[in-house]
């Protein structure tokens, strides 16, 4: 029998309903979907860090780590990423941020696999990210 | 050597195409895009539980119970909910049904993780849910 | 400690971003998000198989199976299948093709869950699938 555990980092706000921002159970690591707010303020609601693409897909990444981390994991486990973009004119941009992100993230193994698709997402976000993760 | 499993609940009909309501293999079981649909009768169509978002999202939350079920498994051992809705606006009844439901479920680990996205689905449909599971 | 390695059929282009067409790692397998691509042409772009979902369905059924294939799995180990579509009206076109396909690779095992949403694609794009698996 193993546990699954909550990963809840300190940066983040309590989720806005009864799921957890990751989970781990055994060597499976699963992130909820991540968009880019900013590290949680006790007392204020969640606030996005830009209008941009740029500023919610750097977030995005940070959040996305910051539960990989607080699982024992890092990007060299995560085996898929599912990216929720709004605009296909988004594309181009998000694969020169996620190039240059990943490029110097030092992976030692193999890239995840990706799908990139375009779904509405709540007013303001342009980006949601969710991951699956195998540890070692 | 494992075996794939498909689950197939009793209250299910038989899929529209050569896929499985659920397939369960070693410890881990996936659960398909389940829908509002009532208890099949046999020889009628699938019957939505009702128009609304209450109605089609408590219905839905039966049908993937009783696939994780007739897997040998529980909400407990939800890693992942992906949940599609078709309106932005319905994500605060959705949360508050999905807090309710899960509060009276007594889940003794932590809660799954989930991804919320809104994209299209066929008419008269307003969530869709699918799920990932890791037994013990 | 199990490496994660990258699976890319020599019928794939090298991916536009870093992330692989395709990982396993231990006895999970991910193929990223497939689309109707024609095998790869050094120094082309890549070119759709053709505009109608007949012809992209069947070109990324090929393209899934390439990289399961590459990773030594086969249909039966997969366990889920994500189906994108960007219009509600070729579901029944797309079950007929998904059903006829799948009747002919000789399953031993039960076929994968399934999930079917609506989604934006790429202009030309009028399905994207992905898959993970099991293997046994």
């Amino acid at each position: 029998m193993t546990d699954k555990t909550a990963l809840t980092p300190a940066t983040h706000t309590t989720p806005p309903a009864k799921f957890s921002h990751g989970v781990r159970k055994g060597n499976i690591l699963q992130v909820a979907g991540q968009v880019g707010f900013l590290p949680a303020v006790e007392g204020q609601t969640p606030t996005v860090a830009g209008p941009t693409l740029r500023e919610q897909t750097l977030q995005t990444f940070a959040n996305v780590k910051a539960i990989l981390e607080e699982g024992g994991a890092s990007w060299d486990d995560v085996m898929m990423m599912r990216v929720y973009l709004t605009d296909v004119d988004h594309f181009a941009e998000m694969n020169d941020l996620y190039n240059t992100y990943f490029g110097e993230q030092g992976l030692k193994e193999a890239p995840a696999a990706r799908t990139t698709v375009y779904v509405g997402l709540p007013k303001g976000l342009l980006i949601e990210i969710d991951a699956l993760a195998v540890l070692g």
